[in-house]
C-alpha cells in the first residue's frame, strides 16, 4: 500500500492519540492566553498548515471571540517589518517544524513582544525550540509527500486549543472521539471513490466550492489534486465566486462542492442549484440528499458530527479522490513531480 | 470605446484627484487610530476590494507596525460571533458602498467597540454611513463591470492613509504623482497588449505569481482575465507556489509573473528561472531586463516608482491584457455573462 492510502488509514487512531496526549498543553496555552490578556492572534503557515491556520481563524473567532490575522511571512522575512506584538499570539504552523519562514516569523514576533505557539509533528524541531509553547499533532512519522493525516491533526490541535480556551474541555473530547468515528466511516466511502475517480481521467481545471468553516477544505482539497494529480482546480468561498469567477463556469465544468448541514449549507444549496442551471459537472460531498440530488457525483457523508468538526471530516473524500485520480492517470502519489516533503522558503 | 478601456485611462486623474481631496480624511482617520490606541485593523471587502485589502495588509504592516486581519464576514453573517475589538480598526471596503456583508461587518464591529471606516467610491453609500470615517475613491461612475479604476484609487486610498499614519504627507503626495505618471506611460504598452493577446487566444488554465507587495497585482490580474476572458488562471504567491502547486506546471503552461525592482525581485527572479527550466510560457511585468530576458512574452515597465506603490501601475498591462484577450476572444468585456455590478452576498 502506498505511504498515502496508509496514512489517510491511519487518521482517525492519530485524533484519538492526540486528544490524550495533549490536552494539557493546550490548558497550559489557554491559560497563558487569558493572563496575558491578548486580543488578537497571528498564524504563520505555508501550504496545507496554512489550510490549517483558516480553520484555526473561524474556530477562534466564531467560539473565542479573537480576532485571527493570517501571517504573511514575508513582512519580516523581505521587508523586515517592526509590528506591536505585545497584546498578540502568533501561532507558527509547519508538519515538519522546519518552515524557515515560519520560524523566523515566531522569532521576530517573540522580539515584538508577542506570546508564541508552535503546532507541529515534530517534537524539538525548529519551530518549537523558537516558541513559548507547543501542541504536538501526534501523527507518527508521514511519508507521503501530499500532507493527510498532518493535516487534520493540527485541525484537531488547534480544536483542542478553542475548547481549553472555552473551558469545555470534556465536550470536546467526545465530539472529537464522534469525529474518529466519523472519519473511519468517511473511510469506507474508499472503494466507490477509486471508482468514480476513473471518469476525471482528463480532468485539468475546475472549481473546488465550499463556505464559512469548510473554506479550508476546498483551499485543501484543490491543493491535494494539484500536487498528486497535477490538476489547476480553483477553491474559492462560495461567497467570493459570485463576485466574479462564476462567470467562468461552463457546461460541464467540475465543480467538487464540500456542504455539510449547518450554518453555511443554505448558500452551498444555492451555488449546486446555479451549477446545475448551468449544466456544470458536480461533485457534491454532504450528508444531506437533498444537495446530493443536484450531484452527478454525489458523495454521502453518513455520520453527522457539529459543524465544528466537518472540515476534519470533509477532505477524507478530497483525500481519497486525490489519490486514486493520480493512480487512474498512471501517476504515483507518493513521489510527485518537483516536490519534496520540506519546502523551504523565505 | 468600451466603458472599460476608457476607465482604464482615467486612472492618472483619478489618482491625482484622489490625493488633493481625500489627504483631510486621511488624517482625520490616522489622528483617531493613534488616540484609541489602535493595536490591529480588520479589513471587510470582497472580490476586487479584498485584493486592495491585502495590499492594505501589507503595507500598514510593514510602514506601520499594526498586524492586519482579513475579514471573513461569514462568522458574523452566518455564525453571529462576538469579537473582542475595543482596540480594533475595522475597514470595510467596497466600490459601490453597497456590500451586504461589508455593510454587517461594519455594524457589528461597531457594537463590540471598534473603531470603523469606510473606502468607496459612493458617498453616502450604506458602508459610510455605517462606518465612524470614510474616505472616498473619486473614481467617478465606473459602468465597467470588471472594475479597473476603483481598484488602483482604493489602493491609493489606502496609501493615504499610511503616509499619514507615519506622518510623512508631502512625501506622498510627491510619490503619487510620480505613480499616476507611471500609470500614464504604463498605459502607452496598450498597443503591445492588444497586439499579443492574439497568442493567448486559446488559453484556459494557468498561474499568475508575484511576491509581497505585488501578491495583490497577482489575484486582481487572475480575476480580471476569468470576469472578462472566463479563463481558469490561479494566482499564487511565489513562496506559496513552491508548496504544492509548482508541481502542476507542464511545458507551455502559461505563467504570468509580476516582478517590479524591489525586495521581492529575486524570489521572482528564481521562479522565472524555475519555469524556464520547465519551458512554461511565461508572460513577465518587469521594469528589469535580466527577468525580462526569461520570457516569452516581455512587458516592460517603464518608470520606476518606489515599491510601495508598484501594484498600482503593475495591474495596468494585466488590466488592458484582460480586456484585449477578451476582445480577440469575441467577446464583450462590459458586459461578463453572469455578472452584475453589485454582487450581494451575506
Amino acid at each position: 500500500m502506498s505511504f498515502m492510502l496508509r496514512e489517510i488509514h491511519e487518521q482517525p487512531d492519530v485524533i484519538a492519540r492526540l486528544v490524550t496526549e495533549e490536552q494539557s498543553s493546550a490548558d497550559k496555552l489557554a491559560r497563558e492566553i487569558e493572563r496575558r490578556e491578548i486580543n488578537f492572534i497571528i498564524m504563520a503557515a505555508r501550504g496545507t498548515s496554512d489550510h490549517a491556520a483558516i480553520y484555526g481563524k473561524y474556530l477562534l473567532e466564531i467560539r473565542n471571540k479573537l480576532p485571527v490575522a493570517l501571517a504573511d511571512p514575508s513582512i519580516f522575512t523581505l521587508y523586515s517589518a517592526e509590528l506591536k506584538l505585545d497584546r498578540a499570539l502568533v501561532i507558527g504552523i509547519s508538519q515538519s517544524g522546519q518552515a524557515t519562514d515560519v520560524a523566523e516569523y515566531l522569532k521576530r514576533s517573540k522580539e515584538f513582544g508577542a506570546l508564541t505557539a508552535a503546532i507541529t509533528n515534530e517534537p524539538g524541531s525548529t519551530i518549537s525550540q523558537v516558541a513559548d509553547h507547543t501542541i504536538l499533532c501526534h501523527a507518527g512519522a508521514e511519508k507521503g509527500v501530499a500532507a493527510t493525516k498532518t493535516y487534520t491533526s493540527t485541525l484537531a490541535a488547534l480544536y483542542l486549543l478553542s475548547a481549553s480556551l472555552s473551558q469545555d474541555v470534556s465536550h470536546a473530547e467526545r465530539q472529537l472521539k464522534r469525529c474518529a468515528e466519523a472519519i473511519e466511516s468517511a473511510i469506507t466511502l474508499e472503494g466507490y471513490c477509486a471508482d468514480r475517480a476513473e471518469r476525471y481521467r482528463f480532468m485539468q481545471d475546475g472549481y473546488v466550492i465550499s463556505r464559512g468553516f469548510n473554506y479550508c477544505t476546498a483551499l485543501e482539497m484543490a491543493l491535494k489534486l494539484a500536487e498528486t494529480s497535477y490538476t489547476g482546480l480553483l477553491a474559492y468561498s462560495a461567497a467570493d465566486f459570485l463576485h466574479g469567477p462564476i462567470a467562468a463556469v461552463h457546461e460541464s465544468e467540475p465543480c467538487f462542492l464540500c456542504a455539510p448541514p449547518g450554518k453555511a449549507y443554505e448558500a452551498m444549496l444555492d451555488m449546486a442549484r446555479r451549477l446545475s442551471e448551468r449544466k456544470a459537472e458536480t461533485v457534491i460531498i454532504s450528508s444531506d440528499d437533498e444537495i446530493l440530488s443536484l450531484a452527478t457525483t454525489p458523495i454521502k457523508i453518513e455520520i453527522d458530527v457539529e459543524e465544528e468538526l466537518t472540515p476534519l471530516v470533509y477532505i477524507i473524500p478530497g483525500q481519497m479522490f486525490a489519490y486514486f485520480l493520480a493512480v487512474t492517470r498512471g501517476y504515483d502519489p507518493d513521489r510527485p513531480r518537483g516536490l519534496s516533503k520540506v519546502t523551504l522558503t523565505r
